[in-house]
């Protein structure tokens, strides 16, 4: 699985889109807003800066997210600046993501966003530049010494690959209560991988004291696994079985289907952090959401999930071989007669600001 | 009409794309390569770029044609580096485009041009970086002082919007013998005005001493419109009028439609960027194509003048009223039998290499 390629939210605005089911994601955007507040009033301190401000926004997606965290950036900077009775700068934004997120979908609302947020905040469109970089942040994005501040919310946890030797996860397609150790281990090898990787390159693109705010979906340093994330991939584990008892698809295309994704502890955060070197960590927090908290908010669990699993289905099974609404369909089945539906499965957020040391 | 949603080539990549049907376009850059090397030959011995240089390409669109421009530009810029015995530089391209444009195809194609293009010049992953930027170049789009070249081909007779007061081009779409002169008058006016903003904007842009190569579609300085582009929106009228006899469509809905584009004579050109006055201009140079310079080479006049005419007829006429394979259809049925068809009728390009006054 080419997951640079592949790995998307499902693009559009209809029903199965991202765009429409990013309401828990949009939360967890708000709740840790105060550490994003915090980095970037650490930042005035810090750099003074006086001209202009680059923002870069790791795995923006496309949707009321991708405005909704930009929007708040600027509301903060603007903020601090006024405390600092500096004059307005210039903001440039970098919305980065992999090259096949719907970058169209972001450009076609920009009007509407500056027309807002130009007003909202008293800035002329000579203050506030938005472009796109498309590509994964596990390879190089930007220049050197160019970013004051990089923003990335519930992207990390998603691996640049599946992790080599663990075929032998069957009957599982991520980590849960019967993972075989070698695989736990083998997740947790390739997320460490990869997140030095992104901590190495960040350090070079980022100006000297520049701030990090980075939000994962992880887990408890006690539990092996994320519970909530895995009941979700166990529920589609056993959607693909009823797939397999029907005959319509194959077991040992199932059995080959694992997930590049990966829910750190906080452990985990600051040791890999500090085994790099390149950053200090001001402020690591661990946050807590229930799945079910967006009840009763038009949101649906179900099109919340099949917004993110589908292109990974497509890409592995095909259109062909598999319906997406059948396969949804029948998710939704399982989950609704599932005696842990109705259970608060809680989703863990672990959230870290650094900044690069000098 | 609103210029800045609606305009853009085919997106895509299908048989009427524009990324399948812009081979003279791709002529037109490599024809007036010689002026881009000049610029940047001139940039390196007034600026000196050690550490980065940032480049953006304005109407880049989607297809080969963007690729060409940029590798072109960094096969340049690493000769003269060379020539001047600098170490290697971060170079930072800008891809902008209106909204509309197909960003998503450009970006998916980019892990292919960076495979290639770092290898061709020797460059590293971590020494050219791409960006997108959506919105039209009669606004702001990058911070002050920021680019160093800014290049741009076969965009800039696009207009921001179709002229007021023009109603009584009845029977024409775009300027030709028989337009009046208040036509001719509202047309250039349009065109004046978005110039000066254009100059205006990008002098903001620019580094001191930066530099800009533009290339129009134009005309002779002796000429009153342009013969070949009049003759391809010629054929549309008739095409167009076709429709109308035959009931399909409403003439008051044609005589409504005019093309938001105009050809600029070098004296015009040079008359405006003297009016504006941030510009001094280094090179103005006109080169002429022939309309059927690309035959027998796997290019078909009608499709490409189908992948820029398209989505301003869908606009207009919307796809329920207007099958746009029946109007092409009928296009080339009209220029197959149409005398002129056979004549060499040419295209002529204004070309104009400026630089930033102090």
């Amino acid at each position: 699985m080419d997951v640079a390629k592949i790995l998307h939210m499902n693009g559009g605005i209809g029903d199965s889109s991202y765009a429409k089911n990013s309401l828990l994601q949009h939360k967890v955007i708000l709740m840790t807003k105060s550490i994003t507040d915090e980095a970037i009033s650490a930042l005035y301190n810090n750099i003074f800066p006086r001209e202009i401000i680059r923002i870069a926004d790791l795995g923006c997606s496309s949707g009321p997210n991708t405005f909704l965290t930009i929007s708040e950036l600027i509301k903060t900077i603007d903020n601090e600046r006024k405390k600092k009775c500096h004059k307005s700068l210039e903001i440039h934004i970098f919305l980065n993501d992999l090259p096949s997120n719907d970058f169209n979908t972001i450009f076609r609302s920009l009007s509407t966003f500056y027309e807002e947020d130009l007003r909202k905040y008293d800035m002329g469109r000579d203050e506030l530049f938005v472009a796109g970089v498309a590509g994964s942040f596990y390879t190089r994005l930007f220049p050197s010494n160019s970013l004051h501040i990089i923003h990335s919310s519930y992207s990390l946890h998603w691996l640049s690959q599946v992790p080599d030797g663990i075929e032998n996860n069957k009957g599982n397609i991520y980590l849960t209560s019967t993972s075989p150790p070698n695989v736990v281990k083998g997740y947790y090898e390739q997320y460490e991988r990869d997140f030095v990787t992104f901590l190495t390159y960040r350090s070079k693109e980022l100006v000297k004291n520049g701030r990090m705010v980075l939000t994962m979906l992880g887990r408890k340093n006690k539990d092996r696994y994320s519970k909530g994330c895995s009941y979700e991939w166990e529920l589609l584990a056993m959607t693909l079985k009823f797939f397999i008892a029907q005959g319509s698809i194959d077991e040992k295309k199932v059995d080959s289907f694992n997930i590049p994704l990966y829910n750190p502890s906080p452990k985990e955060v600051t040791y890999i952090v500090e085994k790099e070197g390149s950053f200090t960590i001001d402020i690591l927090k661990t946050s807590k959401i229930h799945r079910n908290s967006c009840d009763g908010e038009k949101y649906n669990m179900v099109q919340s999930f099949r917004s993110v699993a589908e292109p990974l289905l497509v890409s592995h099974f095909g259109h062909d071989e598999l319906n997406m609404d059948q396969v949804f369909h029948k998710y939704n089945e399982i989950f609704v007669n599932d005696c842990r539906a109705k259970e608060k499965i809680m989703f863990v957020n672990v959230s870290v600001s650094l900044y690069k040391r000098n």
